[in-house]
């Protein structure tokens, strides 16, 4: 990858293997990066743990990134689970239940994280917004359309009298080859680090290790991360 | 004002006058009309508890709006004051300090008032958010601007996936308008209720009741609120 990094940017951090695939192309990418991360009351408080553990084994796998990796924030945004508390929705049938999502769900979440971020940005100094937002596997949902990245980052800018931009590296790209990124970035080494070290199982299973990570197996963030694997390890 | 209401709408109501004078604005105009408010933990409870005082005072005092006024929602937005923590900024200087605005200031919050509405609207089948932005007194704020209300629209309308208004019905008017258009929507009744039951000083001051209505009279929202008091009194 290029050797010459500009740029200041702020990486929205999970913790899961999308957003940490994501922050290795910040690292290689611009100058100084920074990470947020959303403490929403997740079913599985590992997500927070996880994440805290890849950043740091991200430092001592990578010296090259480790001197422009600086802080991480946590913001605590528990009143989401309130939003979605079925008080408020007692009166109204709400579409979004139809098609499966569970009722915690909470409609636009990301036009949340993605605002708090620019706020962050905003205060740190930081230019570029960084999210793993992706069409290709869950085109249901329209907070990570590629389309309203682009109108977020005009209402951003313009909210915030700075030019900020919202840079999607797997908005058009599949899982399998998000895994072919991330060995591009970091080689091995990095796959290696994914498949230790992140968290993407929606059921918060972190006992046995399979070649693809951690994981129940069988929720669909597990099957998603596992097909994607398979696909990548044989091509 | 017309008698034929149509739409469901939320209106940001924090208390003040300029909320107060967009809810009964909305009151008249749509068939169904919510409230939100955010608490984050303001330096003057006093807020909160006056936007109570107000909407219990503006059903008892205008039976029509009473059938079309339904829930308030409080939004408890603690983590602003972490945002706006200096432990977020010590290694970066804010341009908006020098600009006169508080430490405490958090740069873009209008728009996650927007954003937090907008998830509560979309919850609630309402499709109008109403919000008191105006650039006429706080040509400063970039986030109330009508720009960037217009590009929050499209925002937040592709990233629900449903189509999201937002009308803000004093963005062009001044103070002494402010208190005509309330005058023109509900009378005397209205204007007096929103002298004696709104909160617009920075200070929480309520012990004094000017024909203005309560306040220290010396911070800068008093003195715009008397000021317009004065030149709509006297036109």
């Amino acid at each position: 990858m290029g050797s010459t990094q500009q740029g200041r940017a702020l990486v929205l951090f999970s913790g899961g293997q999308d957003s940490t695939t994501c922050l290795a192309w910040a690292l290689e990418r611009f100058a100084y990066v920074e990470t947020v991360g959303f403490d929403y009351g997740q079913r599985h408080r590992v997500e927070m743990t996880v994440r805290l553990e890849t950043l740091r084994e991200l430092r001592a796998t990578f010296p090259q990134w480790r001197q422009r990796l600086g802080e991480d924030h946590v913001i605590d945004l528990a009143v989401l689970g309130k939003i979605s508390d079925t008080a408020l929705t007692r009166e109204v049938s709400i579409a979004y239940e139809k098609s499966g999502l569970p009722n915690t769900f909470v409609p636009g979440r990301n036009l949340l994280f993605l605002t708090f971020a620019a706020t962050v940005a905003y205060r740190r100094g930081l230019d570029v917004l960084v999210g793993g937002m992706c069409e290709t596997d869950f085109s249901g949902y329209p907070d990570c359309r590629d389309v309203t990245m682009k109108a977020m980052q005009s209402a951003l800018s313009l909210g915030l009298d700075r030019n900020l931009k919202i840079e999607t590296p797997l908005m058009w790209i599949d899982k399998a080859d998000t895994w072919a990124l991330a060995h591009l970035l970091g080689g091995q080494s990095l796959t290696q680090l994914i498949i230790q070290h992140t968290h993407t199982c929606y059921n918060g299973v972190r006992d046995t290790l399979h070649v693809w990570g951690y994981g129940c197996g069988a929720c669909p963030a597990c099957l998603l991360r596992k097909a994607g694997f398979e696909k990548w390890a044989t091509q």
